[in-house]
């Protein structure tokens, strides 16, 4: 059985409760029931992680390497974290962005993605439904 | 039933012979067949259309107007065109920005989309399946 | 009797329906027929021109070459037409620039003018009533 | 009666000397008579000032915070005075931004318009008829 | 018998008439006519192209595509269609760049060229006799 | 007995009328009261003053030298005076900046401060108690 | 009783030791001291948190959420932690940006705060008395 | 007997007082004597303006105009003044910008002269002596 | 007997595995092992650390401060970690930079340091001999 | 009968051994060779010079002034020698630049010619035919 | 008795030649005989040197460090040449920069200059007169 | 026996009498005598160059080419210098970058490096050492 890895940044513990108008009002533990339950659907084993650590999520990704493929929202990190940019670069799973908001409507400084170029695809603007495209994807 | 457009833009008539490792070696008609069946397996009804011309697609986003969603893929267009944002502006159907490629992790001038901030969200990276992730999210 | 060109860029035929807080609720068609009386009373012919295809505006301002003038709305085209620039370079007849918004309160790409160096002037920010300024103007 | 006031900011008290082929040869003087012979065919009432302070347009556009509207030509301060920008977001009347020569059409650093996003709208270009046509707009 | 494609774009259906100390005094009929008598003591057939639109200028170079070269004169669309230079890039035929004027002495958004990098090479600043180096060269 | 200088820049001559959401309903004496007051407790004596002109606040400045400190609100001089920055370093007095709004949460042009380098420190976003703190600082 | 937390960023658990001429001889712990003496006169409490973790700072500021403010000195992460940004901006707890040094008197990169512009306000230069300022504020 | 201006912007009052390791300890007054017998040598009559006000300098310039030159120290406001460029323009007497110390060896801002491109020349980093070179200059 | 440190950042726990044509094939512990050695020979202690945490390194970092000497590789952090910059500034050991790979021939975002300028050198280029270079250079 | 000059900068003496791939496997002398056969067909005498030292092709330049024209490859110097460019400007002679590859195709220091806008014209990217094109274009 | 070195740039051999009206029609000859007869006035010794190779300039400014001054044209040098830069640092004589034309009213690249926060002062736009100003500056 | 080159650019035959401070007090002879004696340990050849004129570097790092390295202090060329970088570009033998002081701790226009990116590697900061790690690393 494939299995993947749903990886997402700082403040996404706060889903749900934060400006629910631009991030919905669900929590990330019924996203992560929702990824789940299509991934049974589509025969894929899932492994969820969070962190608001920059390293922490360096390290997860690591961890990934030998997966079949890596969902990751890294939330604000997404704009300035070369180091996770490497962590991308450094293991063999493909890795597909994903953003809730579309981060290209918002402030000049959410305009720059410093992993999109080494990511296989991203996703932005679809809220929740953004990870299960990328399942999807994955999964195909 | 519902309708949507599929909207391409400049040189995607050349897909299938422009340079396959990045674009693909299937042809324009191959893909648009690929959509409608997808889409008559949502129950949507499908309305293509190719130009070169910027302003025949600034024309055949107003006509999608009423339409139930636009995929709109502007190629080269998207770095640039201001008419094409305008249109999509305009209308009250929701469009989803579609690339085939990663523009991410090509040149600086594509970095920039004219349209991101105006669409509904973007898929970019997965190939062929991006119009069909698109198709997914706007039949939802 | 003298002879002027009112053309009208892209998105322009949306007037009435697009936007109508930031453009106003009167279509286009009845902007041009207030344009016709206003010159008739200044004793001025007119000829309407509107293209969604910044190379027929091109086209349009080229065969204006001999009028007495030009009121031109380039619509989002004003912000990175050359080849529009280049065509109001290459007449004979005065070009007046138009804007029915306050361009300068928008985005940032709308702060710059690649056409209005080689306009005899501007005027942006009257509604409709800016092609009648812009009429006076020439007429005078 | 309306009443409207015209403000002219730093050496256009040497209107007529500077640099005739850009500004024209008429003196402020007679063009102040010229648009205050239109404003009484419009039955409005005109308040003039001229001054080459900064902080003294800034008090005169304050002193008109209840008038009708201002015709308002900053000159140089146009390009840098956010104090000015503040005075006009600060009143209730209408702002009209007025300037002789095309600005487009000169130096890089004229380009720049720190109170246009502010003002009602901008009239450039068309020599001493702008304050005409600038009084026209109002009176409507 | 090889053949090359001639492609003007936009404004140079104006030559003779427009800025003529600029651009010579020759209309592009005769330009043409110089270009292909060259080309038959060079035993090369050509065909002409001129648009103002940029999606033609688009097509007519993928029409190109099979030709043994292209001698293109973008005009203004040189600075910023990065729709034209996908063409480019999407044909077999070697494209070369031709500029009348020297565009390096001129404003500075004709410093860009987003066509250069992907042409064979580029001749500015030869007036007419630029298409004619640029045809010996392909010839050659 | 200590003695400090309360100077207020442009606009802030309108306070209580200007935007009242963003600045406050007091109008500037009722705040200068409120300041007297609080320096009469901490037994320090005050000079208040206020100018739209950019000179004279250079003056009242160059006036403080001998103070025991100044209270700043450049308004929007902040952004671009280097005479009231050089008259600031000109002087022996210590010079506090304060904002009532949170200048940040503005525009670009709003992000710079010519005069913060050469202040002891800067109080943003207090409202009215910005003065109030800003004297508690300079007291102790 | 009201309650409001103190957080401190990178290095700052160096105080003391640090550069003394330009952060003080005092202590981490002598300043946390002072604050909380000055909370009990104003019947606050306090919790007092540092990290030199950019994402235990997130955590921390997620942990105030309910609180009645928060006085953060976010240190280096001042000028690039958009986590912490999103962190501010997910909280109900108001948020009052404090800076020993004068922040702006020192180095370009120093001079971008990304977490101003969410905060309510900002005390800059004041030394150890800057969160004494805070705290006032917050608590009035 | 020829006449010139000698005109001194903002801060120049306090030269004496003014950070003596930059500017001199010499003050204003025993400037201009230096500089008047220097030109009683040279059989040249001076007019000796200062102030703090931009607008104010606008006008001595206007009032020079006449002139056999000016001498301009416009301090701070040299580095953003578009007004005073525009009085220089505006008269016909030539300006000579003088500054006391090496304004090329300060901060970033002071590296920008909007006034140079319209003067005569430019002396700067001599002290007071670069008055006595300017007037040299001026009366040869 | 001397003693220093040795700190690896980010992604550096991957050496062997990531990209080996750019960091060679040993991994981590070979390196330090290496270095050890060499440390030995040159009669100096050594302690390793390696975090892919900012902040965990900017605490390795001050634990170092009253050691001989830093070797420290920050991985991507270099390129905009203020709060390593920071510490490094704040500890009594000089720090030396080390690179495995040449920086330099790398991606435009990896041409800004930020801790050069607070480091005692750099050396980049040289592989895992960089690590022995800078412990030679600390050591004499 | 005319003459030329043809001057090469600095490592076209290494033509034949340099990056082959890029300039060719031909070397200097041997070039010089083919523009002197094609000069003597068109009966043009030349001059050929090549140096490494900006200022030894600054002389060159100035000694060619008399000539017919002059065909310069200035090599690196072409991206930043304003001495070159000073030299073109100087001398009577027109200028013809040269270059052998596509600059254009290359890195961003390479896209900024100095001395194209003194340049009579500008060839680029036709390897030595390059020169061939130029002796053709300054003998007609 | 004292001496200096007058140091003239690339292209000032020209002089007389070029470009008349922004240099003047004196040649280079002529303009030293009349420094040096200005310096025989003030009892000071003079060595001229001119060269368009940057490094002998380099020398130059060299060999003149134990005179009393250096009076620099460094020509198109002044605008690059940190070579020059770190000459003029590294010598004990004073050296004052020279430009015959008012380099502020010129081309953009010629607003830099590399050297003049390094030289006692500068002297720009009067002509030959420039160097006999600088002369008399060193010489008091 | 393996031969390398040290190559010193300009103003490095000043080192001893050049900022003592930042370069040291050894001059260049005492330098390249320590190399020499390293390199004799080393059982490798050397070959000094030093040149303050550019073109002459290109040409030593031209006579390199078949040498076993280079140690190159390009002195202020590093900047800025093209030509040299496409010298060492040209060659076949590996170029290593020295610099004395720590370049990243100076002006801004010293950070930027033409030339690391066509090096092998860079040793910044460790003074005269440098050299000799320099030379360790290309021995081995």
């Amino acid at each position: 059985m494939r299995h993947i890895w749903v990886i997402n940044g700082p403040n996404l513990n706060m889903l749900g409760q934060r400006e629910p108008d631009k991030y919905g009002d669900q929590d990330l533990e019924s996203i992560e029931l929702q990824i789940e339950q299509k991934a049974q659907d589509l025969d894929v084993g899932c492994t969820f992680f969070q962190s608001n650590i920059e390293g922490e999520l360096v390290g997860a990704i690591q961890d990934a390497s030998e997966s079949d493929g890596v969902i990751l929202n890294a939330g604000a990190y997404t704009h300035y974290s070369i180091a996770i940019r490497d962590a991308i670069s450094a293991i063999k799973a493909p890795v597909v962005e994903v953003h809730i908001s579309n981060v290209f409507a918002r402030e000049d400084f959410r305009q720059v993605s410093m992993i999109a170029a080494v990511c296989r695809g991203t996703i932005s603007g679809f809220g929740v439904m953004g990870y299960i495209l990328a399942l999807t994807a994955l999964a195909s």
